[in-house]
C-alpha cells in the first residue's frame, strides 16, 4: 500500500524530492541552507510567482500528479519568458494534505523539476508544509542577459500583433473533461500539459518587441492588459488566427459551438503574444494576427468583442 | 459590515494592495507586468520561499491580520540575513477562502509590506487566489553586495558560536496563548511579531562569519543542521545564554517549568547563530554561548540534549 506524507516526514521527502535535482553549477546554492543563491549573468533577476489551489486549478482526477507538476512550473517559467528573459531558477511551496499519498508528491515534484530543464532552470529551494487541499506556490527567476524587459506598457499605435502558438486547444480540453471524456487526447493533453515554447520570449526581445505578454487568462483577456498599460487600441483579425484541430473537433461534438470562442477566450494555452514595429522583426514561426492603433480597448474584427473574455479567480 | 473578498473581486484587491507600496527605485519592475525585474548590484541574488498555513502556523483568534503579515515577511527576510545578504524583495501568494474578510486581507497586506519596508526591501510581485484556508506562500531576494554567501556548511573546530539574540521568548507568548491568555504582553509580543534585526546578517557576514543559521525551529534543532552541514561537534553552554524575563515569568506561571526548555527548544525567535574565529571577530551586541569542535551532534554544557529539540510539519 502505498505510504502517505504523514508517514514519511517532511525531512525525508524533502530529501526524495531534492535527490532528483542534479549537481548545481558552481556558485550556486540549492536546497538544504536557508536560502538559494542564484548567480545571474547581468545583476539583475526576473522574479514571478503564481498559485495553483486543488480543485480551483486543477482536479486530481482530470491531471495526474504529474500534469500539475508540468503546468507548475509552466505557467511560471512562461511569464519569465514574456519578460524576454530566460528562465533560471524555481522555488516552490507545497502544501498538502498529511494524507496526500506520497506517490502523488513524488511524481509531481519529478514532473516539475524536468519542465524546469527543459526551460533551462533549476529547482533552487521551497517548503513542504501540511495544509487542508494541495496548494502549489512557484516562484520563477529568469535573467534578462543582458537586455531591458519587454513589458505589457510598450505597444504602439501601428504595432503588428504576433502569437508565437496557437490558442484554445487547453479550453477545448477542459471542456472535454467536464464532460467526463478523455478525448481528443491533443485538447487533454493540451490541457492537461501545456508546452511553451520558453526560448521564444528572447527570441523576441532580441527581434525588438515593443511589449510582450504571456496568455494565461485568454486571447482577449490578455491583450485588454497590454491595450491598458500601452495606452493603445488592439485590434484582432480572426481570419489571421490558427484554429487548432482539437478546437474544431471539440467545438462540433459540442453541438456546434463556435470554435472562434475558444480560440478568443480559453486560457492556459501559455502561448507569447507580442507587438512589432514591422512585419521584418517577426520572428520566424510568429504568425502576425492583428494591428494596435491609437484609442483604447480589445476589437475582434473592429467590432467590440461581447463577453468578458476570460476568468477570475474570486 | 465588512466586505468579504468574493464581493471584491481580485484586481480591485490587488489594486487596494499594490497601491500601499510607493514608488520603486528606477530600473525596478514591480506588480502589473508578468512578472518582476530585481536589480542586484552583484549579478546574484538570494532567494527563499516559506508558507504559512492558517491553523498550522498561526491561529486568527491569537494573531491578528497584521500580525500574521508581519510574520510572514519576517521569517523569510531572516531567511535572508542568515545568508549575509540584504533583502531587497518579496513577492506573495496569497489563497483565501472567498468568505474572508475583505479587511483581514487589507490589514496582512499592510504589514507585510512595513516589515519589508524595515528590512529595506520591496514587495514587487505575486497572485491571489481563492482556497479553503488561508495558505500564505512568500519568497524573499537579498543581494550579496558582493560578498560570498555564509552557510551553515562553513563551521570549524574551535569556532565560537555567537547569538544575536535570545531565544524563547516565542515559545513562551505561544505557551500562554495555548491556555488562553494574553500576559505578559512581551511574550505574547513576541510571538505575534518576531523582530529580527536583518541588519546583523550583513554585519557578521563582513566580521567573518564562517557559518550562519536563523533560529526558527529550535536553537538545540537548528544547530544540528549546522552541526551535520559543517561535520563538527557543538556545545552550547546554558549558563552563557540569556534567559527572558518574559520566559522566566511564563515558565513559573505553568507549575514552575525549566525556563532553559523554552531557551533551547523554543521555535520562531527568528535570531541568528553564528560561528566566529575568535572573539575579536564577534560583533557587538552578539553573545558567545558555545563551541565548536571535531565530532558531531549538539550538546548542552557537554552532554546529549534529551528530546527532539523542535517541531515538525507533518
Amino acid at each position: 500500500m502505498a505510504r502517505q506524507l504523514h508517514e514519511v516526514g517532511e525531512f525525508e521527502l524533502i530529501a526524495a524530492v531534492t535527490a532528483g535535482l542534479g549537481e548545481l553549477p558552481s556558485g550556486w546554492l540549492g536546497p538544504g541552507d536557508d536560502a538559494a543563491v542564484v548567480p545571474t549573468p547581468d545583476g539583475r533577476v526576473v522574479a514571478t510567482t503564481d498559485v495553483l489551489v486543488e480543485r480551483q486549478h486543477f482536479r486530481r482526477d482530470w491531471s495526474s500528479a504529474a500534469d500539475v507538476g508540468h503546468k507548475a512550473a509552466a505557467q511560471n517559467l512562461a511569464d519569465i519568458a514574456a519578460m524576454g528573459a530566460a528562465p533560471t531558477a524555481l522555488l516552490i511551496g507545497f502544501a498538502a494534505p498529511a494524507d496526500l499519498e506520497e506517490r502523488w508528491a513524488v511524481e509531481f515534484h519529478a514532473e516539475f523539476v524536468a519542465e524546469a530543464e527543459r526551460a533551462g532552470a533549476a529547482v533552487v529551494g521551497g517548503d513542504v508544509v501540511r495544509a487542508d487541499q494541495i496548494v502549489i506556490s512557484v516562484t520563477a527567476l529568469g535573467s534578462l542577459e543582458g537586455r531591458l524587459p519587454v513589458l505589457r506598457s510598450g505597444a504602439r499605435a501601428g504595432d503588428l500583433l504576433a502569437l508565437s502558438g496557437p490558442t484554445g486547444a487547453s479550453a477545448a480540453g477542459l471542456a472535454v473533461l467536464r464532460r467526463g471524456f478523455t478525448a481528443p487526447r491533443a485538447a487533454v493533453s493540451a490541457h492537461r500539459r501545456p508546452t511553451p515554447d520558453y526560448e521564444q520570449g528572447p527570441i523576441a526581445a532580441l527581434a525588438g518587441a515593443h511589449a510582450m505578454i504571456d496568455i494565461s487568462d485568454g486571447l482577449i483577456a490578455d491583450l485588454r492588459h497590454v491595450a491598458e498599460a500601452s495606452e493603445v487600441a488592439i485590434d484582432v483579425e480572426p481570419t489571421l488566427l490558427e484554429v487548432p484541430a482539437p478546437v474544431v473537433a471539440v467545438s462540433a461534438a459540442l453541438g456546434g459551438s463556435d470554435p472562434m470562442t475558444m480560440v478568443l477566450t480559453g486560457g492556459e494555452d501559455h502561448v507569447l503574444a507580442a507587438f512589432f514595429a514591422s512585419s521584418d522583426d517577426v520572428p520566424a514561426g510568429w504568425r502576425v494576427v492583428g494591428l494596435a492603433s491609437t484609442g483604447s480597448g480589445v476589437t475582434v474584427a473592429g467590432s467590440p468583442y461581447v463577453g468578458d473574455g476570460g476568468h477570475r479567480s474570486f
